[in-house]
C-alpha cells in the first residue's frame, strides 16, 4: 500500500539539544519515506550549516527568529515568541501548509500556544497529553500526562472519552477498555474529582472497567489510562526513574567480576533485545489531544533515534485523521452523556 | 552488641494471607533474634493449628474472636471490630504490652484504628505512611503513601518534618536531603498544596533541597521525598508495575530458545542478584508516623520473607525510640515555623 503523501513541520531549534537531533532524525526519516515531506522550522544559517552536503530532497527550511527556552513561561512564550520556531511550526499547521508539527520544546509553552493558535475541538475544554506506554498485552494509552494540573471530574471525564477515540483509532480497537487511575485504598478511594468522573463514566457508553492502580498501567489488561496531569506526570517520571535505575542495577552486577563480565558477554544479545524492550525512547512522542490540528510533543532530551519516533507518531495521527475522528466521536459522547453543550 | 530486649504484636490475620505468611516469618523472625518476643493477635485455634510443633519459646497467642476484612470500611472496622486481631495488637501498643505492632491487614483500617487508639504526636495534624524505596545512591524515604488524599500544603510541610527526623534517625544522617515531589512543567510547576509546601520548606531550618520529579525518587541524591497520598501511592505502584513488567520481559527474552536458555543460565547468578536488587520484598514494610505508638504496614500480599521484613522495620523503631524523637523533633520545627501551635 502506497502512503499518502504528508507534510510535517519540526520546530528545529526546541529540546535540549535542538538543530543537532532534529536534523539527523528528520533526514533519517525522510530517506526511509519517500511520501514524506519536512518544513524546518529554525534558524536558517544554523539549520542549513547543521543539514551540510546531506540530500535536501522534500526537505525545506522556513526561517524563524526567535527561540522559546525551556524554561520560558507559556504566557511569555505566547506574548513575545511570535517568530519561535515552536509558534511557526504550529502556524503552519494551522494554515495548512503543514499537516501536522513536532517540538521537543518547552511543554507548557508548547500546550499554550498550540491551544491559542489552533482551538480546542467543540465540547472540549482543555487538551490533555497523550502517551503509549508498554504494558504486558502491548501498550496503553495513558492521559493526561502533566497538561492540566487539578482536574474537575468533568475534564477527566473529557480525557477518557479522546483516550478511547484515540486508542480505537490507532489500534483499531472497536471499543477499548477504558481505566480511572486511583489509589488502591478502601474508604477512601479517591479524591473527589476521581469519584465524579467514576460516576460520569459508569453512566457513559464507553468501555468503562472501572479504577486500576499504577500497576495496572503497566500489568492490567486495559487500553486507556486516565488520570489529572500532575499524577500522570508523576507516574510515568517515576516508572522512568525505575527503568533506568534497574538498567543501571544489571549492568552492575554484570561488572562485578570477570565471570560476571563473562556471563554478560554471553548474555549480551538478549539484555540487548531486553533493554529494547523497555526503552522509553521507542515510546517518545506524547499526542496532544484535542486541538482542531496535530501536535506531537517529542522528549525535551530525546536523541535522533527517539525524536523519529515522535515524526512517525504524528505520521499516523495525519494518517488516520485524529483530530476529526476525535472531533466527530468526542461531540457525540459528550451529546450523548446529557452533561455537556458545545461550547466552541 | 547485645541487642535490647523488645516485643512486637503482630496482626496474625491480617493481608491476603493471613496466618500461613505471619507465622513463618514469625517463627524465622525468632529463631533469628533471641532478643525479641513477639505476641501473636488472632484465632488461638487456627494460630495453634498452625504452629504445630514448632518451639513457642519467647511467642505467645493473644486470642481475638473478630477479624478486619481487606474491604471493610475503616469507620466500620472501628465501630464494630474492637476485639479484631488489627485493633488488639495496636491496644497492646497503647497498653505497653508491645513496643510496636506490625500487620498486613486493611491499610485505611489500620491507620484509622491506630490513630483512634494511638492519637497523633502534639504538632501533628494527620500521621503519614512512610517507606523506603532503592535509589542509585542507596535508598529514598517517601511520604505520604496513601493515608492522606487532598493535603494541604501545610500537611506536607508537617510529613516533610517527620521524614526528615526518620531519616536522620534510621540512616544516621545528620541534615537529611528533603525534596517536594512536583512535576516538570515550567509555569504550572505543580498545584497549589505543593506551592505552599515550598514556600513553609524555604523558610524552614530543613535541608530541603526543593522540587524533585518522579525520577528522582530513584535517581537523584536525596533522602526523603515529600508528597500527597494519592502522588505517593501511584508513584509507588507505577514503579511496582514497571519492575515487574521488567522481570516479564527479561524472562521472556532468556526463554526465547535453546541459545538465549543457555546464555541465561550462564547468566543466571548475576540476574538472581540482580532481582535480589529491585526486589520490592526487600523494602517491605511502612511505617505510620506522626502517632504516640509504632505501628508498621506490611503489603497484604506479603510472603514470610517480605512480612519478617517488616518485623525488622518495628524492631529498628522500637531501638531508635522513634516517635519520641519524631515528637521532639517535629515540636521544634513546627514551633520553629511559626507556623504552627501544638494542637495536641
Amino acid at each position: 500500500m502506497k502512503a499518502q503523501p504528508c507534510t510535517i513541520a519540526l520546530d528545529a531549534m526546541g529540546g535540549d539539544h535542538g538543530p543537532s537531533v532534529v536534523i539527523p532524525a528528520a533526514l533519517k526519516y525522510l530517506a526511509d519515506n519517500p511520501h514524506a515531506n519536512l518544513i524546518l522550522v529554525g534558524d536558517e544559517q544554523r539549520l542549513d550549516a547543521c543539514i551540510g552536503k546531506a540530500s535536501r530532497e522534500r526537505l525545506r527550511i522556513h526561517h524563524t527568529s526567535q527561540e522559546v527556552a525551556m524554561d520560558e513561561l507559556p504566557s511569555r512564550a505566547l506574548r513575545n515568541k511570535k517568530d519561535s520556531s515552536m509558534r511557526v511550526a504550529i502556524d503552519l499547521v494551522r494554515d495548512g501548509e503543514a499537516d501536522a508539527c513536532v517540538s521537543a520544546g518547552n511543554t507548557g509553552a508548547l500546550m499554550a500556544t498550540a491551544r491559542f493558535v489552533l482551538k480546542t475541538l467543540p465540547s472540549i475544554d482543555r487538551p490533555a497529553i497523550s502517551t503509549t506506554v508498554p504494558s504486558l498485552h502491548g501498550h496503553t494509552h495513558m492521559l493526561d500526562l502533566g497538561a492540566n494540573v487539578d482536574c474537575s471530574g468533568a475534564h477527566l471525564f473529557q480525557f477518557a472519552v479522546m483516550g478511547s477515540e484515540l486508542a480505537s483509532v490507532v489500534d483499531g480497537i472497536d471499543r477499548p477498555k477504558v481505566a480511572l487511575l486511583n489509589i488502591g485504598q478502601e474508604e477512601i478511594k479517591g479524591n473527589e474529582q476521581v469519584k465524579q468522573a467514576h460516576e460520569l463514566l459508569l453512566n457513559s457508553s464507553l468501555n468503562y472497567v472501572g479504577y486500576v492502580e499504577g500497576d495496572g498501567i503497566y500489568l492490567d489488561d486495559v487500553d486507556v489510562v486516565v488520570c489529572d496531569g500532575f499524577i500522570g506526570n508523576v507516574a510515568l517520571k517515576s516508572s522512568e526513574g525505575v527503568a533506568k535505575f534497574v538498567r543501571h542495577s544489571l549492568r552492575k552486577q554484570f561488572k562485578r567480576n570477570w565471570f560476571t563480565q563473562l556471563a554478560g558477554l554471553a548474555a549480551m544479545p538478549i539484555l540487548k533485545r531486553f533493554s529494547g524492550d523497555i526503552d522509553p525512547r521507542r515510546y517518545n512522542g506524547a499526542s496532544l489531544l484535542g486541538l482542531r490540528g496535530i501536535v506531537v510533543k517529542s522528549h525535551g532530551g530525546a536523541d535522533a533515534f527517539a525524536f523519529e519516533n515522535a515524526i512517525y507518531i504524528a505520521e499516523k495521527e495525519i494518517r488516520e485523521d485524529i483530530p476529526k475522528r476525535i472531533g466527530e466521536q468526542v461531540g457525540r459522547q459528550l451529546e450523548g452523556s446529557g452533561q455537556y453543550r458545545e461550547t466552541a
